[in-house]
């Protein structure tokens, strides 16, 4: 075993968007069984002026489909934006793990030193698709999965880290 | 270039470290001037049974020490968990930084099948070191600092994602 590109991104990710959508169906049934608007729970911060918790998971999933796609030099898949319920949240992360298990290890493998170039607040970055996984994409995939969380536990919803995790 | 288990490892902990240490220097210098008691800040939490700001970095510490010395296959450092202000949180983070930068890219390299043994609720759990690493340690890690971020995000603090990734 020899620790590769492919390893540290397309099943971490595939890995996590389980977890999180595991946590999501916790909060539609918490919604349901104490008959709580679900919007609430999807419209929720942390901040008047942090993301809601549907906008946090469509930059999660934007992120990992956007580092599939850029490590093996396809067209990134775009999506609308336009998720507002439970139901549409999963289908959000169901077709970004449909995505993500498209592209294949030999895809991905060697990326270390491709350009990737972002488009981010109106100014380009460049980076090498090594410190782009490692610096970029890695800490903006977990913060946005881990904030999900933290506002799902701020409103009350029984989780533990291991919902997070997926381990033990 | 190509990615090994000291690259995705322990230059991601620390650079990651530096931005915690920036983003608390941030809370400190905020409690200040609006003449806050610090440990308002230190003790606050995002739900009654989550943990508070500083057990959120003993946390995150504990990760990262733990996996460069169970990666490396030396002692990991036992630290008392007995912070209670900025400039005890501020001390332990660079007490570890110190001992991630102990730690060489030699020991740590080739330890995608290393066998490590966590002791969880009195539960051992093997891991290789590759799965160790990209399963338990990073989600972990991202998990405590971006809790801690969120923490004084929650708590009015002015902070951007930038401060916690990085980069721009």
């Amino acid at each position: 075993m020899s620790l590769s590109m492919y390893q540290a991104s397309i099943p971490v990710f595939i890995r996590m968007l389980g977890n999180l959508s595991a946590i999501l169906d916790k909060a539609s049934a918490h919604a349901e069984a104490r008959k709580i608007d679900p919007a609430i729970f999807v419209n929720a911060r942390l901040a008047p002026d942090m993301y809601p918790l549907s906008r946090q998971i469509q930059i999660a999933t934007d992120v990992v489909k956007g580092c599939a796609a850029r490590l093996a030099g396809i067209d990134v898949p775009s999506y609308e934006d336009n998720e507002s319920t439970f139901p549409d949240l999963q289908a959000r992360i169901a077709k970004t793990v449909a995505f993500l298990q498209s592209v294949s290890a030999e895809q991905i493998n060697g990326s270390e030193e491709r350009t990737v170039t972002l488009t981010m607040h109106g100014k380009d970055t460049v980076f090498l698709g090594q410190p782009y996984l490692l610096n970029f994409v890695l800490p903006n995939f977990y913060f946005h999965i881990t904030t999900a969380y933290a506002i799902l536990r701020h409103n009350g919803l029984e989780l533990g880290k291991k919902d997070f995790t997926g381990n033990q």
